[in-house]
């Protein structure tokens, strides 16, 4: 399935680079976020325009379920699929998307739930990879940043595991580790990894730096914040360090913990990869549609 | 006039089913919501995108008439009157869309203005009995839940006095009953109602059941708005009551007024009338371009 | 090259006329309001529509660069560069529009940087000069209102410095008069100005009445502001004292200091000024594809 939509992602890139479609010129899209993640919506707007789509939406979906308005997910989803032929929900609660699928009466796309899945950014970095290096098997993929919060490490910890071949390495401040159940999960797939803190050491080897923000929101408390950020920083020593057919990657947004010298070196390919979101989201509203 | 609309309602039923149109792909509809109503807002620009329109707008209007900027609601539609072909207005104020209309250049279309009226919902209410039943005459109509606020439920009043052989029940807990000048209204039509606290024994003749939400936002105290909520829920106790024949409404959104094990039966009419909402909708938009 | 854009503002004009083009069909515009204005985004998504373009955009995009998410302005105009073939920006920092301009991939237009420039503003205020008096040349243009703070003013003066026979009358009140900075640009090109307090003296030969909102969020005081505040109102008596084929000007919003009565006047030429920033826009984005 990930071979198909990868193929139909790299079809949206040359629709693109054509100046786009109107094939779906009569469809219509509603975002629907219960809370607001201005990229992600904007993403998934382009790539409803750039397919000829019409876009309608709102970033204050929550105020649907407030407490004056208090109506249930179920019942504002089965009335927007009346207006829609898409919906793309972002929610606040695990499982919100699942709920919305299985009630609305057109396609649901996940843009992302709580703490729970993010699946079109977990496609977009698989495809990132593959395009920028050519392949999914035999990589050694460095995970680094707040591992234990981060839920697009987990899942692209958990795609990677499908490929042969594959090694990673977990590199975080001590509070905020990589949970058990993700090393339990690559256990059983046969997948090797490693708990390592130093940085420059692993960076040698990489074929991926997967970067990734400390979120200050995610801490109970600025100490434990201030002893996680800051630590592990990519910059031009790093990338010295590193192989030259190698990346650097990072969900973004960033806040520091890729230094902006780094920016305009061939091997960060993080700009790149938020543009191939706009791909993989194409491929993923076409998929709806036929 | 009511029967035009109807005709054309049914008429955008059928363009949808095709697909939709494209017929007003010049023109731009601005939605101007002085007050977030997202279902309502959501419905509209779904309409003009389905007849090929394009949708710009806000729901931050009350903006332009804050503090800061002071402007008044009619310098504010006579700029917006020069980007739009038409505008969809959503206000606080009794009368505002009314104001609009004398000074738009451009049609305008009330989407609700405060305690005032909420004439699209009061059509599609309207068009959803017709296209349920089969007719609009001869009707049980029981009106649920707060009358007193309830502004649907006074404009559905004033329509359904237009009819022969209507007959309304008045189901409302003590602190929220209808207000005396609906009745003096009904009884200048020469409608017949009663007010009947027994929503079990209204039901088995009834033809309607329109229920509503118990309005938190409307009580001054929490005690009044316990009094009035949970006195009436539509559940499968009611359902067993009610004639084969019949139909359930509510305005929505619902807040357990509706049980939601009523939702699978055939009579719970209330999401296709959401629905409904997109094709009267579709049919005021084109009204306004023809 | 403001012939150039006043040339294509005028042919822009005859494109609304005859009902909109569809010339940028595959186009997609973001608005990236990193604080409301809503006028002016509704302005500018207005003008993508009418040539047939597709809009995404947000008014909070503030939200990219708050404290949680902490993201520059550089990364996130880069991101969303790969979502759009133009992008406009309005932003409270000076110079935020040329610093999204250095590293965009796609064209930028400034809709406003905070107390910088709001260049489209200005084009328009020019444009509508020239289209309601037939020349740009031997004016007396009279700036009324909150001369220090209101940038448009600035903004018009510096264009206006480019034409022969200017003359411009500053009627501010004692707190908020023309900067010197202001002054001492008008003197090095050579234009003739005054500071003169006698609002009904000037308007007897003025050819333009600019007149300006008393801001007051930009008081520190009440008591500033009300010093300021309804000193100057153009009312049915400084229209007597016009002459017959002068025109009021305003960039709108209003708060007071133009009289309702006068906007029935041939003369009040600011809604029309408003409707021209539409056109002047569809110009700019025209450039930008062309």
């Amino acid at each position: 399935m990930l071979d198909e939509i990868f193929e139909n992602t790299h079809r949206m890139e040359r629709v693109v680079e054509e100046g786009g479609s109107d094939c779906y010129s009569n469809k219509v899209m509603t975002t629907l976020f219960f809370e607001p993640s201005t990229r992600t919506r904007l993403s998934f707007e382009s790539a409803m325009s750039r397919l000829g789509g019409k876009v309608i939406g709102t970033e204050n979906a929550a105020q649907f379920s407030s407490t004056i308005k208090g109506e249930t997910l179920e019942d504002t989803i089965r009335v927007v699929s009346g207006y829609s032929d898409v919906i793309v929900i972002r929610h606040t609660d695990i499982g919100a998307a699942e709920r919305a699928a299985a009630v609305a009466t057109v396609p649901v796309l996940n843009a992302g739930d709580g703490a729970g899945e993010h699946p079109t950014q977990s496609l977009l970095d698989l495809y990132t990879i593959e395009k920028e290096l050519g392949r999914l098997d035999n990589l050694h993929v460095v995970m680094i940043g707040d591992l234990a919060n981060g839920r697009t490490v987990h899942s692209l910890s958990y795609l990677l595991a499908n490929y042969k071949g594959i090694h990673i390495s977990f590199t975080a401040p001590e509070n905020v580790q990589i949970p058990t159940y993700v090393k339990k999960y690559l256990d059983e797939k046969g997948i090797t990894y490693e708990e390592e803190h130093d940085l420059e050491k692993v960076a040698e080897t990489a074929d991926v730096l997967y970067q990734t923000r400390i979120q200050k929101e995610r801490f109970t408390s600025l100490d434990e914040y201030e002893k996680a950020s800051g630590k592990y920083i990519i910059d031009r020593k790093i990338l010295a360090k590193m192989k030259q057919d190698s990346i650097i990657l990072h969900p973004l947004p960033r806040a520091g913990e890729i230094a902006v010298e780094v920016d305009e070196d061939p091997r960060a390919a993080y700009f790149r990869q938020a543009q191939n979101g706009l791909f993989v989201r194409m491929a993923l509203i076409d998929k709806c549609f036929s």
